[in-house]
């Protein structure tokens, strides 16, 4: 009998990296099983067993009545779950040493931008001025992490060992070695009074919404060493208020920012973040696949699966994420 | 009998902290010496015994004929050396934690910067671009760092969290757990064909002035994953020769460079280096000195010398640091 086959629905694109090259790699680290895209290759949807997608049109997955397992090509599932003709099968999250050491390249890169001032010293070059700041110390400066999962976590780490006295927030408790944990509704006020520069790498779901609005932007600390905090959000789009994070640029309650993410992407042309002098704006790249990584992940797990283990990272529908 | 005392020489600014400010902090870190500002405070050259000093002015030091050590507000210690006139005491270099760990920040931050392709996405926001481009990661991306004293060890440690492949280059050789270390004038071809991204720590010698040149960049990794080969410089200006960068910059043997040092300091603002698109201009600030870390140092090391202790971090004057 054949495996069954995997079916790939990948309709925006993923690292610049196309369908057909996402095939290509499936078809190394899945030998002896049909690679299947959907609608190109023709298939009885019956054979197909399992899926593995990127923003799928809603509906989509719904039409493979044999459908054993959905994995998601990411580490977010929003927008996933938002299709309410999902199948009721397990569905898998990537989670990836891979991926979590390009979060933390992007989170560290950005701690490090606005604590060592490269946006007013990247204005002194365009200017030709030799003008240093002072500049505080690591250990001066307080980070918060938002979401303490293998993400921030795997940044908790690396920053604390830069020297920054990093602090963490999670909805459910969290117990880390030498990483100071804030968890749930009564403790955010606390966390956020202690923290200089805000990471946010929480899931998208019902309770994290808008999350990121003027009253959470207010509770940062004041008067620390920055003069006023800062945003970095690599999370979702949907987290944060883009309103309230350019009011607050504007009258000091945020000092300056970095986004990954946005309400909608791309990023329109006429969004004010493109220009404004504290913004960073990159184009939610912050941690992009490796397709080699994800497609021997997403490999291994089937083989497992249908030897009867356990599959890891399943989301809980409940919880979203 | 009173303490002998301390005498500073600050002949350029550390930090923008004033001479005033300096001498604020030494009077606090060494109670009941006085401390005495030079040629400002009246004092007998013969009552000093110490003295801390930023690029004095050459022959400065030999007006105090008792003095007994003299400590330098820095690590380089080659404009001190190139002073013919230099008291023969014993000569202490500032090695402190504090230092190090500022240094790792900047080494991190730029060796990312460049990694992460920031230059290019910050072109792309002010073009109002969203066009994100293929992404390395850092396990993919080989960085050597030539100076491998403190700074250089430490900061390799972080980049090996990280995910860099990190090799290291001393002049004597090193054995450091986790990072591969190239030695002496047989090893630094291997060591820069191995090598995408170079940091350059080294002290500034008769051995190393204008080593950063067009046959040492020729020498790097070429058809790496950036593509052509990246130059940090946060060593000294004497290491390199600039007309050289910009030649390799201009003909691509090098595809960017940050800069922390010059040739000339402050750099001109006749310099091409400023308006560079590839190039990161940074106003010799990698490492700033925390007076109230260095001063309290300072007065440990006296206290020790004094009761008959050995001085920690004494300058070898042949070797130059």
């Amino acid at each position: 009998m054949a495996k069954g086959a995997l079916a790939l629905l990948i309709e925006s694109g993923t690292d610049n990296w196309s369908s057909d090259r996402w095939k290509e790699r499936f078809r190394l680290a899945c030998p002896g099983r049909d690679i299947v895209l959907n609608p190109a290759d023709d298939i009885a949807s019956e054979d197909v067993h399992y899926a593995a997608v990127w923003q799928p049109v809603p509906g989509a997955l719904a039409r493979f009545p044999k459908l054993r397992v959905i994995f998601n090509l990411g580490a977010g599932v929003d927008s996933l779950l938002a299709d309410s003709d999902l199948p009721h099968v397990p569905l898998v999250r990537v989670v990836l040493g891979d991926l979590t050491q390009r979060m933390t390249e992007y989170i560290v890169l950005h701690v490090l931008m606005h604590h060592r001032q490269q946006l007013y010293l990247q204005q002194c070059q365009r200017d030709k001025r030799w003008e240093p700041r002072s500049q505080w110390a690591a250990k001066a400066i307080r980070i918060g992490i938002m979401g303490m999962g293998h993400l921030g976590r795997d940044a908790a780490e690396v920053l604390t060992r830069i020297g920054f006295r990093v602090a963490g927030w999670n909805s459910s408790p969290k117990l880390i070695p030498g990483i100071e944990c804030f968890s749930g509704h009564a403790d955010l006020m606390p966390f956020l009074a202690r923290t200089d520069i805000l990471v946010c790498l929480l899931p998208l779901t019902a309770d994290t919404k808008a999350i990121l609005n003027r009253k959470l932007f207010s509770s940062l600390a004041r008067n620390g060493p920055l003069g006023a905090p800062v945003l970095i959000n690599a999370g979702r789009g949907g987290l944060q208020v883009e309103a309230d994070i350019l009011g607050c640029l504007a009258d000091g309650t945020l000092g300056a920012a970095t986004l990954d993410v946005y309400e909608r992407e791309p990023l329109p042309k006429s969004s004010p973040f493109w220009s404004h002098p504290n913004l960073l704006v990159t184009p939610h790249n912050a941690a992009d696949a490796d397709p080699d990584a994800i497609s021997a992940y997403i490999a291994g797990q089937i083989i497992k699966f249908e030897a009867g283990g356990l599959l890891e990272n399943a989301v809980d529908r409940v919880r979203g994420y």
